[in-house]
């Protein structure tokens, strides 16, 4: 397996590329609009080709490179039927996508947004904005729930082996992965905590809209693709 | 074998954790002045010592942690004879250092800077400002050479096998690394240019200094502690 980790710097984004080294077939988690360019040169550089573009759930702080990308290469674009409508592919937890002989397990994992998944590709989870390291996604919009996240993370992605790793959607703090054992036992959110006082916690977080929901939103939900597109 | 990359926002240095997982013994190597509180809770929480700091080189664009994490863990601080006077331990090309069960071997790599060293560790190279990720470091300041850069890369690094990882100092595109192959087949400053194109590239470009180098390079002599410390 052919794997990478890229980071927006602007949002503190992560985007993944998956990728079975002998069909060449790739995926793109999380891709962002204003890297495409980076990612379409990388996959090019790698002899890759991009089929397949996983989107963990509709972003309020970025704009998706999906739409453009599946523009570019043909790509399916895969989501929650919760989600952007734009998509071509909706999954369902329990669905497995084949990346050549890769597979790709989805997890639902509402609670951040209602549409929010989790990917698992050979030991490695792609948690989007649901379990980030030592912290979580919020849940004051979209559709968020906090009683619903603990669920997702305690009872989905805290039943995984305590060595799969964690590669969440952001990080603030310069961290790049994490492990299922270690958020158990050090997220500070979650570490010896009832559901009860994790909803009263996210209950009690008074935090600004994300800068780019207005704008973000809507646009995700057409695949970052704004304008009408008569090819698409 | 343990192993974490760590990134600081502000001056985009990555900062690289490897440990022994049985006998829990860790090394950094380019620590970040700012970022000492993030590494010693990320070394705790992981049930780690740390036992060396490796430093790649006197770097200009940031203070380095090494000489904070040696007053706190007691931890050998190991760079180039040619670097900052205050290590304690100073490695030629060819020396083996033990971390654990592990072997990091020295690769000195001078072009950069006269002290430049790489560190290679289970297949993992770690190039600081040698190479970067489709580029390399610049070679105008503190006994910078773009030839003696160009030999060193191509005749210490580009001899190593293909898949080697590359784990550079810096990124400023948000990649997290590469290998020798695709470096030799794509970095555009070395990929089918010959010695003297590469010293004439280098000499053409007119960069600003560093934004903290007057402060950096004094400061990185004294391993980032710069009052003296009467204990130490």
């Amino acid at each position: 397996m052919l794997f990478r980790q890229l980071f927006d710097a602007e949002t503190s984004t992560y985007t993944y590329l998956l990728a079975d080294e002998t069909t060449r077939e790739a995926a793109l988690i999380d891709p962002v609009l204003e890297q495409v360019e980076r990612d379409s040169k990388l996959l090019e550089e790698l002899g890759l080709k991009l089929v397949l573009v996983l989107e963990t759930h509709v972003h309020a702080d970025h704009v998706t490179g999906a739409g453009m990308l599946r523009e570019r290469t043909g790509a399916t674009v895969a989501a929650s039927p919760r989600g952007a409508p734009c998509v071509n592919r909706k999954v369902a937890h329990g669905d497995v996508l084949r990346l050549g002989r890769l597979e790709v397990k989805v997890l639902e994992t509402p609670g951040h947004t209602d549409d929010s998944l989790s990917y698992l590709c050979e030991g490695r989870l792609f948690t989007g904005d649901t379990l980030l390291i030592r912290a979580t996604g919020r849940t004051d919009f979209q559709n968020g729930d906090a009683g619903q996240l603990y669920d997702s993370i305690t009872g989905r992605l805290f039943t995984l082996p305590d060595d799969t790793v964690v590669y969440p959607g952001h990080d603030y703090a310069g961290h790049a992965l994490s492990t299922i054992g270690e958020e158990k036992r050090h997220n500070p959110r979650l570490a010896g905590r009832t559901r009860e006082d994790f909803v009263t916690f996210m209950k009690s977080r008074q935090l600004p809209p994300p800068k780019k929901l207005d704008v973000a939103v809507p646009a995700n939900r057409a695949c970052g693709v704004i304008a009408p597109q008569p090819q698409a």
